[in-house]
Parts: C-alpha cells; sequence; structure tokens
C-alpha cells in the first residue's frame, strides 16, 4: 500500500489487512514496528476527533509528528502546492495526512507531482474518508461478524457526506444489502444502482441490522430548497421506541460529532444502544494505526 | 490516585509520595514507567509556564501528547462537553490535563460522565491549582525541611488567588503557621480560622520563614473598589531593604509571572534570594511527572 | 559548541564537525546520541520549512520539542525576555531555537542574562541564518568536493538576505570566489573587500560553479527607491537559456521559499538543474540534527 486516498482504490486483501491490523493493535498483541517515520498533519477544516485520532495513532507508533499550519505556512505566502510538498518530502516527511474542503485535492497532488510522498485522505470535501467507513467496518464485524447480506441502513444528509460515500462504496464491495434514507433536499445526485433509497425512515430501517445516522453538514449549504430542520427532526430522528418497533436489534452509529437531539435523541444517545457510537471513535486509533504502519512497512515505500 | 482535582481531596500519603517521587526524578535516581499513556492538554486560559511544564513532564515521562485546540475543536461547534470527553476517552486519551476560568469545570465534568478518564487540575478560575501548591511545597521542603510551625506569609491578590488557596489548604494540613497580608480590596471573603490575616505588611512578614508574593490577576476584575496600583506598591512590594529588617531569612517565593517592580522589586528579583522563584519552576516539573507517572501507575486507572 | 548564533563565531574545525555529523546521519551511519534533551521552538516570523526542519530533526534525535507560542504566551503579557528566560531554562528547556525580525535579538539575550540556555540561531533579521548557510555549505560540497577557488556568485536581494550575509561569511573564510549580483536597489551597504560586486548579471555568473538566487524579501520593504518587479524579472531572472550561455555547469541554489518565474524561471525550476533546490531543503535536516547533537553533546553544556 502506498497511498490511502479513497476506499476505490483498495483492493480486498488490503481492507482484510487493515481490520486484522487494527484488531492486532486493539488487543495489543503486536508492537508497532515504524518508528522513525514521519507524518504530516495538514488540516485545512476544523477536526477534533479524526486529528486527535491520527496524531495519537503515529505517536502510538513511534513516528515523528509534524503540524503543517496552513494560515501562517509557505502556502498562505503564496508558495505553490508542488513546491511546499517537494520541500516537504525532502525535509523528511513520509506521511501526508490531509483534509480539505476540496474534492480531488489529493489527486490534484498526485498528478501535478512525483514525490516519494504516501497520501492519507482525512475527508476530502464530500467524496471520501475511507478511514471513517474502515473504522466503521471494523466496528460492524466486531459486532456482526460479517456485512454480507445484512441490511445497512444510512439516514440523513447523504448529498454532502463523505462519510456515506465511502460506506457506500466499501458495503457493497461485501455484499452488505445498503440502504439509504434521506429527504430529498438530502439525497444525492449520484445514486447507485446498488443501493435502495428511501425517503421514508420506517421503510428504510426496518429489519435493518445497521443503522447509521450522518451528522447535517450545515457547513456544507446555505441555502438548500426545502430544507427544515424542524422537518427533519419530525421525520427523520433517531429514537429509542422507533428503533425498538423497526428494528430492535439493530447496531446504532454515526461518525460524530452528534448534534444531539436533532439526528439522534438523547435518550437513544445515552442509552446502551448509543455506546456503539464511541467504539467507533475508539477503533478509529486503531485502524489509523494499521494504515499508517502498512504505509510505512519495509518495502512500501 | 485516579485524578487531581485539588488540595483538598489527596490525603498525606499520596502528597508525601509525590513529593518524593518528584525528588527522585530530580536526582535522576529512577527512570520514568508510564511510556505510552496519554495526555492531552486543554489549556482554555493562556500559560506559558504551566503549559510547558505539564508538555515537557509528560514528554519526559515517554507519554503521547496531545493539544486540545478549544477555539477550532468540536467543543466551539456545539458538541456538549459530555460528548467530546466521551470521545476523547475513546479515542485513547488518559489525562486530561485542564485549565479554566470556570471554578469547577472538573467537578462539572466528572458529575455528567462516567468515563475512564484522569482529570488534572492545571488551575480552575479562583479557586484551585493544586500542582502549583505542590511544587511550592517541595520547594519549601528542600529548603526548610519541613513547614510544621514555621510561620508562612502569602502577600498580596489573594482574592483572585487559586495559587493561595491551594497553599493554605496543603500548608495548613501539614501545621504550617499560615499569615496572609493584603489590602481590603484584594483580601478574600471566605475567611480561614487557621490563618492569621493582617492588612498591614510588616506584621505579616516578622519573622517569616517564607514570603510568597502572588501574581495580581488583572484579568480577573475590572473596577475593583479601592484598587491603586500605586498605593498597591507604596504599602506592599517586596523590597531587600523590608526583608533584612523583618525576617532576614525568609525565603522569596512567587508562582510567576512576576509584574516586576509592583509585586517585588527587581533589586530583590535579581539578588540571590529571588532565584528561589526560579527554583519553583524547576519544581514545577519534577511534581508535574511525579503526578502523571502516579496517575498512570498500572493499576491506577 | 555551546550556542550557534552566526558563521562568524564558529571555528572551522565546528564547522567540519557538522558538516561530518550531517552527512553520518544522511547515511544512517550513526544513531543520535541526545535523547532526552529539550528544545523550545521561539518563532516571531513565520517559517515553514526551517520550523519543521528543526521540529524533525530533534525530534529524530529523540528530543522533547516544546512550542513557544509568542502570541499567547507571558512574553506578550507583559513578562519580561530575561524572565521568561530563566524560566525555561528552570522548566528543562536546553536548546531555544530562535526566529526573529530582530537583528540582535540573541545576543541581547546573551548579555542580559547567565542562564545554560544553548540558543540557536533560525534566522535573525537581515543579518544571520546559519543552518541555512551550513546546510548550503553541505550541498556544494556533496556536488563540488570543495568550494575552495570556486566561483559562487549569489544574485538577487542582497540588501535584506541574511542567508547571502551568513553565506558570505562562511564561503570567503573557505576561499570560495564569491560574487554578488543586484540591482543597486538590492545592494547592501556593508560592502566587503573579499566580495565582488555586479549589477550585471551575465558579468557576475559568467564561468561560476554555482548560481544561488535568493527570495525577494517583499515583507522587509515597502517603498524602495528604483525597485520594479518587471524590472527585476527582466534584468535578473535566471533561466536556463541564461545559465546554458554563461555558466552551463553551475549547481543551481535557492534557499526557498522561491517566486516562482520571479527569481527564477518555472523551466528552469523543474528541469533537472532545479532539483538541487531540493536537496538543500534535505539536508537541512541533517544539518539541523548535527548542530543539536553537538549543542547537547555530553559536557557540551
Amino acid at each position: 500500500m502506498k497511498h490511502l486516498i479513497d476506499i476505490k482504490s483498495l483492493d480486498k486483501s488490503e481492507i482484510a489487512q487493515i481490520v486484522s491490523l487494527a484488531r492486532t493493535f486493539k488487543l495489543k498483541k503486536r508492537q508497532p514496528s515504524v518508528g522513525g517515520s514521519t507524518a504530516c498533519l495538514m488540516f485545512f477544516e476544523n477536526s477534533t476527533r479524526t486529528k486527535i485520532s491520527f496524531d495519537l495513532a503515529a505517536q502510538k507508533l513511534g513516528m515523528n509528528v509534524i503540524h503543517f499550519d496552513g494560515g501562517t505556512s509557505s502556502l498562505s505566502k503564496g508558495e505553490t502546492l508542488k513546491d511546499t510538498l517537494e520541500n516537504l518530502a525532502a525535509i523528511g516527511v513520509d506521511n501526508l495526512i490531509v483534509r480539505t474542503t476540496e474534492d480531488d485535492f489529493i489527486q490534484r497532488c498526485m498528478s501535478e507531482i512525483k514525490v516519494p510522498l504516501s497520501y492519507v485522505n482525512a475527508g476530502s470535501g464530500t467524496t471520501a474518508h475511507p478511514t471513517q467507513a474502515l473504522l466503521d467496518f471494523l466496528t460492524m464485524l466486531e459486532k456482526l461478524a460479517t456485512v454480507k447480506g445484512k441490511k445497512i441502513c444510512i439516514v440523513g444528509d447523504i448529498a454532502h457526506s463523505r462519510v456515506a460515500r465511502s460506506n457506500i462504496e466499501l458495503l457493497t464491495r461485501y455484499q452488505a444489502n445498503v440502504h439509504v434514507v434521506a429527504p430529498e433536499y438530502f439525497m444525492p445526485e449520484d445514486k447507485r444502482d446498488d443501493v435502495t433509497y428511501h425517503t421514508n425512515l420506517a421503510d428504510g430501517i426496518k429489519d435493518a441490522s445497521v443503522v447509521m445516522a450522518l451528522r447535517i453538514q450545515k457547513e456544507r449549504f446555505d441555502n438548500l430548497e426545502g430544507y427544515d430542520i424542524n422537518d427533519y427532526i419530525r421525520h427523520y430522528r433517531l429514537h429509542s421506541k422507533l428503533i425498538a418497533e423497526y428494528c430492535q436489534y439493530a447496531l446504532i452509529m454515526h461518525p460524530g460529532p452528534v448534534n444531539r437531539d436533532v439526528e439522534i435523541t438523547s435518550e437513544l444517545l445515552d442509552s446502551k444502544k448509543g455506546q456503539t457510537i464511541l467504539e467507533q471513535a475508539q477503533n478509529g486509533t486503531y485502524v489509523r494505526m494499521a494504515v499508517l504502519e502498512m504505509l510505512n512497512a519495509k518495502g512500501a515505500n
């Protein structure tokens, strides 16, 4: 593995290795072996859990961690992206962990420039967030053993969600039965044939093994025709009674941070069922350790 | 030891262990043993020495260090405190080192939430700054062998001083003879029976073994009736002649940063007597190493 | 070696040791031995490559790294420089790595204060940037074996360039034949007898072994009489045809970040000849490792 750009570009043996390695770290069965490599965190969007999770994952592996501050950097002083990246690589950065509002930032980097940097996508625009999909996958495997044939229902702001896109990409590859529930104003334009779309919540979650709510990404839209938060809450908010009625055994997941009482009620979040969301956060550190370990394994670069 | 919230909640065996462990680290007699644990620095107030001191203490112990930036974090985007803390714990944070303007921030955290985080109070509002009191205690012990029966006089802005509160709490427990000197406008409302209060400086410092000046906390008051900096300087500023006259053997201490020529004259600060203030700063790193070592010792969590 | 302030204060055996140690690290022939020392990065000017390079160099040596944030520090709250430095040393900082707009900041520190801090100049005003000169020297040695008797031509904004000053200082000591090319508005006031000055680019670069272009330091001047960027480009920009005509074997160097198509054309930068500039960046990390290793060697402090 040389980069982690999106789910599409991973093959199944790589996904299996990530999951297996993350489990091994989680069970403290293996010491990391990539000490001495250097990760640079280049975050152009605010982030708490993803950034801290990558930072900690790298430190736990014994890696050096550099924080690239977009605001005061040479990039902001007009240096070209190409020159900045080539210099980071020359100075000694091995992995560039990038979060951007731009959909194709990493692709742009890679097409322009030939440098021995491994890129890790920590969330790009509305298109991809592969480590989130991988940690969600690990969480499902721990609880369900397999996703094959399971009904997995993703609910909410699909249109703006890179989490949804990466999860759909990954879950359909493993033959999950993926359903999406969204009001028209959150319905994605790029509908897929292997996913079932619903505007009615009950239809979507009925008999689901997993119900994954998404954060409403207010920062990604201004005026969205038809959007009304109270309407959303009335028709799409998850709550315990609803889950008990339609899919009592379902895992309740959310990539966080949750808008409490918007996407999920506090009573459901704070119930036993809500705890899976924290297991997702926990698995995030192990999945990122696995990804960084694989990117820096001898021979990978 | 599971948390360090304030002096009150420490028992004497814990204080003795902190002091002894700090001395051991200072004398390089012991290698730290908590490598691999993770400290998260969550500072909502500016800080130089305390923050750097904790950061360095954690690094010297081989811990991973995460900086939580309040301004760009999920907290500032409206995530609840409960959710932020639960996620930090899930991601892998072991110790949350917190500085706040709020008096009861950590208590609020602990009452709402059950997460396996160890909290360390790095200064809370005007109420507590326990590691400062512990490093002051270590400094006094190194110089005086014991504080029992010694006259220790704290001078200045007591009303706004968490340093004074934590020191008084600790020193009275060890039977020091604690005196306080302050003008009326800096006198605390919560006077204690086991402390003697003076408005006259000479009365307070006469025959003292320790004279501890405090920083005037201008950032904590706007209009304080009766406050006049020139009046303060005239009646309360420490200088060498005064010390020579009333308590020539006294240790001169200050938690820093000093407002030079306000709380203490430059000639006193720059004299040999002023050097104890730097020994306080030095002891700070060792005391914080001791606290973090104890919080992360096997079995503590 | 106790500090690195400028090239002038280094003797040749120290320079030789820096170069040799940097080469050893680069060839992975030696493990660093100064783990446990603490570097504090105190940058009052923006910086990407120098700051990241020092940060990474320190981490690669196993040092602890502290970031001193000028903006929110006790210095900005009115603490004196003396008190800040004495406290940093007391807390445990060994090396203070400083970048300032002020020419004599470190000299001021050292004259006022006696603390066991090792200072490293990471760029001071327009006067000195010794690690840049050292990494440039290493790069030249790797390519040319020696600089003795070689024509080395520095082109551009000499007046505002600490890089030029440190390079001239170092290269003349090693009997390089140093030439400078600049328009009148960029010509330095402190001309030296051992350097040849030109206003005509072709005269300066003819038969040069090295042509080093400098960044135009727009942030250091407002109204500079006679300065016109188009005039500069017309007469002083380096491009491949010019190099081919006057000094076809010359190394092309630049301290970065490059103002593309101002100091050097993109076609030259992106050609094979432009790659030396990245080798400079790469050597920067190794030179800084060497400097930090020497400053922290047992007995150095």
